[in-house]
């Protein structure tokens, strides 16, 4: 059966708290979540603002496939907003639990029928879809919301969404709940909030009791809790239940899709997010990654192919020897069966001091045990920066490798900036190492923390991270990038 | 009905790829968690390493509450590294279905029950609780999986648990398939993974079908997407189900717990986290602002106060007036109605640019509207840094104040250290306020990124937050710190 997908992102997702998007980022994502196969995409509130009207209308008006609807409450105002932005469809909210009428809208029952007949004839007088979506439904007197149903039914809306505005269901009672409403001849939409970390289960049993859209948002970003996560959804339709349901979803664009909203709103996913989170296809326990290697369906049920991603494996506490050989494969580093044993256990040593092992740190391991020549190529004689607000950021770098030494200075936008531009100055002149990446993870405490900063570097196809740390973010800044040059020149065999 | 929790943060949590806890933090967790009142705290895999075993038995001498385990595969060794712990109990884990015994073990089914059988009884003749997990259980052949578990009973199993490894459970077969093991004269556990999102459901509905013991994790940190969140389902269990299924935990310190998880294990969570992340009381929406304003079950079904949290308003584009009027109120900042719309409109247009607002703009645009006098009263006139690895850090900072000047210098860590230091004793001359606190968000792109500075200073009990952006980090955080400085002497209307 075909199951309808209803994304709410550029809705309910933007009221997160702190999110604001630009009538362009408004489009970009739905762009996007056309592009990926969404049915239809609620593109926000028109009522909200003059910014939010602009982009809604830009939205229905770029010619996409899927249907474009607006949210509105039970207002005349609310609908003219809607139909000023030329959208197709109407999601019209009004609340039905006695809580909502009688402390939010201070009404009556039969005061919230009667103003919602009038305004599904308004909006279809005005040739809108309506999808009526009965707020707070699970909390609702049940025979009272099929009245209210019944009659939106009966005064022309296209389709019924009973939400779980505060996300009280459970599976069981999600089933029955939809299942009790599937008498009603109109499709069913599935709404259902995160409150418990039930949401997707929810929508899953909302379907199998008889509703065939359902509501979602990337990453299930939303008010509170926020909302079913779309991903989610679809991924376990499509896996867990024997080809029972389908939707028109992309699943390999999930993960692009997901980046784009994290990148785009500013609510960054935690790594073991299910589907998109970084660590989904990640390994570093010694008895998974040993069962990976030799079959990958040990421990995933979800291929990396589905998604368009790919497996990795970490090195820390947990690995194995197994998995650490293939890591040390994957780094280009040959080991025989002894070193493998010492490296082993220095990797143990070294994450037992509750250290996160980065591959800089498994190489130095590696290298001190393969009784490797780390002399370093390049060697930092100088930095000195000069900085301020009536003065352009300056800087002087001394690199020394072999006997000569190169001397070099550059302006920059800030301090750091101008000590990278001294840098690549003097790397110019025998490398053509190219700093990719720069990264500063965030610093909390006092002015006085010390800094880590990441580096990416490229040397042709190869690509380095590295790590430099210290009180003052210029040394920290320029000794990552050198350690990064460094180990790059020595994979390469390049002789100065 | 009562159901125990085992929590497995330490274990299955900590093989979160890039986490690895020493032995004084896998401590305090676990003292945070017998405070919290788990039954069962796993507390490591005693033949990972020396340092695990050194941080599980320093966990078994601290005479815990909780009875403490450890996980061992069904090997001697690994029972033994157990014994050596002084743990109460093994989990002890098989894996049962045919894809594990065949690529992963390169065993077979009745190999796999004769070494069960005797790491049975080899644990239970050193006095152990045994646990026999079955791994993958859920892709297990059923009449296989009874044979397992029933044999483990016979030979002297003291509970049973069978691990939805790969999380393919829906909450409808998790039902099913607990409620088909129920007839065993054992005590159940759950233990589901989040690889669909669906692991707390699973847990509630294995409940349902007859598990009595649930494992989790704080936060629901694991390999790949996690396992059940522990605080989900205690919360779930607490206020969905009718009061038929009571824990031990404290639900008002799970907050506590899960925030001294994510500073630990460095894993920080999406602000709409359920139960724990920092959205899920704060509302943004006008209709739901409105609603929690005028009675907050109307979009709350979980109460900050079971939490131990606090309700919060944040104003941005879905804010209505009433929201914003009671931010406002907060803020200690009075309008009328004429000033309150006007306001309102500026929020709008603010939040249109796909700005978020903070506290500070908010304060700014009331300022504007208010028509303050928003004279700054210390205006930064110079600052200039010379930084370098053979140069200790030194700044010069001039600033003005009403017709006088100051000029200080000072030297510091880094160059943000030392300009913060000139602005120090600067202020020193004139004022009390003190920084408080410096932030910087993550910088990502390169080193010409922009970048952001968050500082808090105070005055007396008055804290304020403000915000410095710049290419060049220390006129980013200068500008950051006396924002803060001219609003907290404008507040106190402190004449210079």
């Amino acid at each position: 059966m075909k199951i309808n997908v209803l994304d709410t992102t550029l809705r309910d997702g933007e009221q997160t708290p702190g999110v604001s998007l630009t009538s362009n980022e408004k489009l970009r994502i739905a762009k996007k979540l056309d592009e990926i196969g969404v049915d239809i995409i609620e593109a926000g509130s028109a009522i909200t603002s003059e910014g939010e009207k602009e982009a809604i209308r830009q939205i229905t008006h770029q010619g996409l496939n899927a249907e474009i609807s607006s949210f509105a409450r039970s207002l005349k105002g609310d609908i003219d907003s809607c139909i000023d932005c030329d959208v197709d469809c109407v999601n019209l909210v009004v609340s039905t639990s006695d809580i909502h009428i009688k402390y939010k809208l201070n009404s009556s029952r039969d005061e919230v029928i009667e103003n919602m007949v009038s305004n599904i004839e308004y909006a279809k007088d005005h040739g809108l879809i309506v999808e009526l979506s009965a707020e707070d439904a699970t909390r609702t007197d049940f025979e009272y919301l099929k009245k209210v149903f019944q009659t939106a039914l009966d005064t022309g809306a296209d389709r019924l969404c009973p939400c779980d505005t505060v996300g009280v269901l459970t599976p069981e009672k999600s089933y029955d709940f939809y299942n009790k409403l599937s008498f009603l001849d109109g499709p069913l939409s599935a709404h259902c909030h995160n409150d418990y970390g039930l949401a997707v289960a929810n929508t899953l049993e909302a379907i199998r009791g008889g509703a065939t859209i359902i509501h979602g948002t990337i990453n299930g970003i939303g008010e509170r809790a926020g909302n079913a996560s779309l991903e989610e959804i679809v991924v376990a339709l499509n896996n867990l239940y024997e080809g029972k349901y389908t939707t028109d979803i992309k699943i390999n664009q999930l993960y692009n899709a997901s980046k784009l909203v994290s990148r785009t709103t500013g609510v960054y996913l935690q790594p073991n997010k299910a589907i998109v989170g970084e660590n989904v296809f990640a390994h570093e326990s010694g008895i998974h990654a040993d069962g990976v290697i030799k079959n990958a369906s040990t421990y995933e049920s979800i291929t990396p192919e589905l998604l368009g991603r790919h497996r990795k494996f970490v090195v820390g506490k947990h690995t194995g020897t197994k998995g650490l050989k293939n890591r040390l494969k994957e780094l280009g580093i040959d080991v025989d069966k002894e070193q493998l044993r010492e490296i082993f256990k220095q990797v143990k040593d070294f994450s037992d001091k509750g250290k996160c092992l980065t591959d800089v740190d498994l190489q130095a391991i590696s290298d001190k045990v393969l009784e490797k020549d780390m002399k370093q190529k390049v060697n930092l004689e100088e930095v000195t920066v000069v900085s301020g607000n009536n003065v352009t950021p300056t800087a002087s770098v001394k690199l020394k490798t072999g006997d000569s030494e190169i001397l070099e200075s550059s302006t920059g936008l800030g301090p750091v900036d101008a000590a990278y531009n001294a840098v690549k100055k003097c790397l110019n002149e025998f490398s053509d190492v190219e700093l990719e990446e720069f990264h500063v993870d965030a610093i909390t405490g006092g002015a006085d923390a010390l800094i880590d900063v990441i580096t990416k570097v490229s040397l042709g196809d190869k690509v380095i991270s590295s790590r430099g740390t210290d009180s003052d973010i210029i040394i920290a800044s320029v000794e990552s990038y050198l350690t990064g040059v460094n180990r790059l020149l020595e994979e390469n065999d390049e002789d100065l």
